[in-house]
């Protein structure tokens, strides 16, 4: 379970009138005096002791942290950037950001305010790293060692992709890939398409992409990409850009390094290239939240959960196993269905005696997709989904 | 539309490293200086430039707050209590809090460790003070004069109390009523029934009932009932009880004051007894998030948006009319549905020339109920619903 102090904690930080609510906390330490590296400045706002900081462009949920529910919170959300955040002061007047229209009958720009007016829509849906388990490859695959804690479920609220290219009069003739660009600064003296996060998806994503303005409930954080952020929901991370500044119907693949030889799926030694599988789709994935396996476990009654994701096909059920995989019962649903795009949360009651165990989950899709048992062992260490990496130890005593 | 500084400006107060995240907002005072009466200290922690102070127990969120999606964030969700919170203290460790269970075969106590062994569910729902709307009555009825954001619609979880009743061999023969007692210190010298919370539901209100540990992925902060608060989806707030620390299933309703007199619907200068309407299932409802009338609306394409809930029926539609009632166009839904006591979000895209406006909405549920145009009249300003009362009055320019 995530620490219950948390939201007490940040009463010490948030007021100096906490006298009341801070008589029965003395001698707790505010989370940014917590160990470990510091939370970068563009997100000194998240909850440090529910967050693993592997760097200031590199933050990932603790498996414990996730809690009960369904939705992630804003201030535990993993957070994963390919360039530095632009100036905040973008975020002084959201509504004033624009963004440019190409490969559109009518090509122009439009502002975050005129996007408002266009039409609304929310959408539950899990973001995920695509490198989201890299921790758990033996041949160190470069990138942040993620465990599982590089995806979230949250709500995400803006105007359907479709509905402001209707407005532009359609995708002009010939067009195969949907062309995001990010609004990040290109350091100076770099070559543009070496660095520039530019990712193009296949055309007809935008029937159920978004672009964004507002995550569960709040004014979309620059750290997530605001003020405006382009999803697709059932896709990897890497294609939701932030800071959207151009987003294009084109004949072919944007030229970005990160589209060319970046996020490209590729035995270990092999060099990235057009031709190999890219980070698109993610496929189905599970793992088990609680118990996380911080502590021992009080023997007896144990509700084991987690959540169950899939990019192509809503799960249909999850198997729990308290063995490492040697038998399975059947978990259940215990939340809402939040959409296609959501996670489902699942849990197992079962009675554990002291003792060792490994448990890990195996989740089922409606078109039959089985969660494998082992990752596919890779250059960049992308789309593990292998259950038996993903088992928790737990001591039960 | 809520301020999209908000977020950054809570950066000030969460570190000292807010250096980079502050270039661009020089010259923003943070929320703690904020005009208006200020936040209690148990709900210092909320984002006051979205709230509206009433009084140390009574917090509302501004129409404009509630934001494009579908969820209600902790930061602003209302706030309404009967009595002063208990101690910060009981929030050390909120798995140590016990609720003790009567009326049942096996009568007994257990923590809230123990209820999370029990099992897990989450639900959305909208929470909504009995007295939401009250500001709009005309003869001045008594309590918070809330508009419209005595409510917000959140997910909440913890054990269905049907699971832990059935591990206590099921509810004692001759039980009609579900009775749940709160954890608020009675101030000395007053009788204990005339000011403790205590309420009654029908009792096989258990069937939907949960006790609550969670709130949209946070520990539920001791604002909103945490450790441990009972919920009773479709009913109105004051039947949540915070602070459980009994739950039993009885014979009668309680004697308490909140029961027998408080919290029931009669008409105006009429006392308070037992055999008038008490504040139960919540009524067919919806009103306009946006526009929210703090300012001028540009003319042109305005998307028209807000919220639609019922306590017993699923809203099948809304209508929307810009003219004060005069005409009306259906709007569609903006969000997944998240569950039959959740609000749905609806949209309606129209084309506004320069002028004023009568904004307002009026729901549809399954079962054949329409949201009423007026208000019935009642001593203490209960259960608005009226379409007319919640209209926005808009001024396009």
């Amino acid at each position: 379970m995530k620490t219950s102090l948390d939201r007490n904690r940040r009463h010490f930080l948030l007021t100096s009138a906490g006298g009341a609510a801070a008589a029965g906390l003395a001698g707790f330490a505010p989370a940014a005096f917590a160990q470990g590296k510091p939370l970068p400045p563009v997100a000194a706002w998240k909850d440090i002791d529910r967050l693993i900081v592997h760097s200031a462009n590199g933050i990932e949920t603790k498996r414990s942290a996730f809690g009960d529910g369904v939705l992630t919170d804003n201030d535990i959300l993993f957070l994963r950037n390919n360039l530095g955040a632009p100036s905040a002061s973008i975020m002084a007047n959201p509504d004033a950001w624009s963004v440019e229209f190409d490969g559109v009958t009518g090509p122009r720009s439009l502002s975050v305010g005129e996007l408002k007016t266009m039409g609304i829509e929310t959408v539950a849906m899990v973001l995920q790293c695509s490198g989201n388990g890299r921790g758990f490859f033996a041949h160190k695959a470069s990138g942040s060692q993620w465990k599982v804690g590089a995806a979230g479920c949250s709500m995400w609220t803006g105007v359907p992709v479709k509905t402001v290219v209707a407005a532009l009069g359609g995708v002009r003739q010939g067009m195969r890939y949907m062309t995001s660009t990010g609004g990040e600064t290109i350091p100076p003296g770099i070559e543009e398409k070496s660095v520039q996060v530019e990712r193009s998806v296949p055309w007809n994503m935008m029937e159920r992409a978004l672009l964004v303005w507002e995550l569960n409930g709040e004014t979309l954080p620059l750290a997530h990409g605001g003020p405006l952020r382009v999803i697709i929901p059932g896709y990897y991370g890497v294609n939701n850009v932030k800071y959207v500044k151009r987003l294009a119907f084109t004949a072919d693949e944007t030229k970005a390094k990160i589209q060319t030889s970046g996020y490209r799926v590729r035995g270990i030694g092999v060099k990235g290239a057009p031709n190999q599988p890219s980070m698109w789709e993610m496929n189905l994935k599970s793992f088990v939240t609680h118990p996380a396996g911080e502590g021992p476990v009080r023997a007896g009654l144990v509700q084991i959960h987690g959540v169950a994701f899939s990019g192509s096909s809503a799960v249909k059920g999850v198997d729990v196993s308290v063995d490492g995989g040697g038998n399975w019962l059947p978990a259940a649903f215990s939340g809402p269905l939040l959409g296609p795009y959501a996670w489902r949360r699942f849990v197992l009651p079962v009675r554990l005696r002291a003792g060792s165990y490994a448990i890990t989950s195996r989740a089922v899709a409606y078109d039959g997709t089985v969660q494998p048992e082992l990752r596919v062992e890779n250059e960049r260490g992308y789309t593990h989904s292998g259950w038996r990496d993903h088992a928790v130890k737990v001591t039960v005593a």
